[in-house]
């Protein structure tokens, strides 16, 4: 962090990321030096996917959420613990990386694509264990109760997510159900531990928790929503990837219930063929476009990035709560 | 445990699972108790796996461990506990049948083949991070970072094994490594926490360490040398699947140093090949027969069991020293 002066103003994510960039780099060199395996491949496989250009948004919430409560200078232990936190992100978009048979990550190659299923597999059982490892050393039993807890509701929320797929029955409840338990536990998490790590109080923990939460689910259904709506080049994702995977997101949920019966069929032919062809994927995003699909999944990703910052009004005003709301803004508003 | 007769003689297997009957009953009613997720699908694979026919010897191994150490009425605590050992088994067992693509497990069809990969490894996830939540609840860190540990090198020694697959080079130092990491880790740490649990001393915690990975590295020994041996009815193995997965083990490493050149280059093409004709893994075994290379591992074996028992002179004689020493020979002569 560069300095700590009372109002001043961090409107955008670049003026976030100026702001705690010795911070972040304290937790980038951590996140790389303790990829530490005997074994070689663990760790080539391991940085791979821990360099591919992710936002570090987990160690940084859990980094604001600390200074948050006054922590002035986190130490050996905030930063071992926002590596944790990035170690599991990192195994949760390895086994992802299998799950989804993904053909490009963040615009790059999947793992699995590289180093096959097997090793996938593995690595991200060890950047598991590695974190709880990381955590245990801290000697704090509260951290690894938050972190073996989302951990838990991580893998429930996959197999949720599994359990509904080409599910058109889905309702929005469970579809929110799933996106809280696969993105916004950790997100949660992350805060809740930036809480824990600098002795905040109960309610101050809550609302931390409370906060990542409300976060985390705006994150995910922004980002299921810009399935259908991102230019591929600028995100490196694969337009309505979701659809041909029968992962049943929200604005598909939206037109489902507002398309007349003929659109309505156009989108379960796509689903149980489980492919769309380019005109099927045209069709689809223009009906989204007309019956104003995505516009209303990204109200809802909205809705929730408000409550968010409702959450953080048990705390004083100042940078760090600033740069809190600014992060909440920067999910939903990712690439538009 | 049906009493605590000093002098009682438990010399086979079947006097060890009698005496801690009751103690056993416990751990079964919790083991399937808390598969409790909210999500059907979690419990239904779970449940699979956990009651396809597994013996219970981590739990088993715990729980003795606890009352070596005097642990009279093995609580809630250790039940918990030995639960988690079984839980984390429950789940490389899960992640293995995806890795192998297993064919049988136990005789029974793998879940892998019943749910696919993606339940599979899920579901693996879920029992991994339950068995964490588990062990958290118990508030002592020192269990935690065990756990964690062994967890970790579990994963390393799966990814070790990766990387030496079809590697016909392999040292039998690091076939004992792989060894040591994927099995004996879950099998020392199961020890070792009876010992926590039981408030043992520094020494015994590591004799009991040091029993449980010994016996873990016979246990696998002897089970690779099944592989070439046993008879596909009594275990529900598929004789010679190692070999066909490009998995070398110390049999096999010991025929490829006593083997001619010829029969060298008959082991070097199956397992390039990636598959066995009938005809082929018939000279192998017999080949096997001819140099003593099943003999030789069921020796190594052997020593470590001689290891282990002499791991425990640490501890004064009695029914749970015989009976871990009872467990320690059953290892090695399964279904001979």
């Amino acid at each position: 962090m560069q300095s700590d002066r009372p109002g001043l103003a961090l409107a955008t994510m670049q003026d976030v990321w100026d702001f705690y960039r010795t911070d972040l780099q304290g937790v980038e060199m951590h996140i790389q030096k303790h990829v530490d395996s005997g074994v070689p491949l663990i760790n080539q496989v391991a940085l791979y996917i821990l360099t591919s250009g992710g936002k570090r948004i987990r160690p940084l919430l859990l980094m604001i959420s600390a200074r948050l409560n006054g922590y002035d200078a986190p130490g050996d232990q905030t930063v071992t613990l926002a590596s944790a936190i990035e170690y599991i992100h990192a195994a949760t978009l390895l086994h992802d990386d299998v799950l989804d048979d993904a053909s490009l990550r963040r615009g790059k190659d999947p793992a699995h694509a590289l180093w096959g299923n097997r090793a996938t597999i593995l690595v991200g059982d060890y950047l598991y264990t590695k974190a709880v490892c990381l955590a245990v050393q801290l000697g704090l039993l509260e951290v690894d109760s938050i972190l073996a807890h989302a951990c838990r509701i991580m893998a429930e929320g996959e197999a949720l997510q599994l359990l509904h797929c080409g599910d058109l029955a889905l309702t929005d409840e469970n579809y929110l159900k799933i996106v809280e338990c696969k993105t916004a536990a950790l997100m949660s998490a992350a805060c809740r531990l930036g809480g824990v790590i600098s002795g905040a109080g109960w309610d101050e923990k809550e609302a931390l928790g409370r906060f990542g939460r409300y976060l985390g689910i705006a994150y995910q259904v922004a980002d299921d929503t810009l399935d259908y709506v991102a230019d591929q080049g600028q995100l490196g994702k694969v337009l309505g990837k979701d659809l041909s995977e029968g992962k049943i997101t929200l604005p598909l949920l939206h037109l489902l219930r507002t398309a007349n019966g003929l659109e309505r069929s156009l989108v379960e032919t796509v689903v149980r063929d489980g492919q769309a062809s380019q005109a099927q994927l045209r069709e689809i995003l223009d009906l989204m476009q007309t019956h104003g699909s995505t516009a209303y999944a990204l109200d809802v990703a909205r809705q929730h990035i408000a409550m968010a910052q409702q959450s953080l009004e048990v705390f004083d005003g100042g940078p760090h709560r600033q740069a809190l709301s600014a992060v909440a803004d920067f999910v939903v508003a990712r690439d538009h």
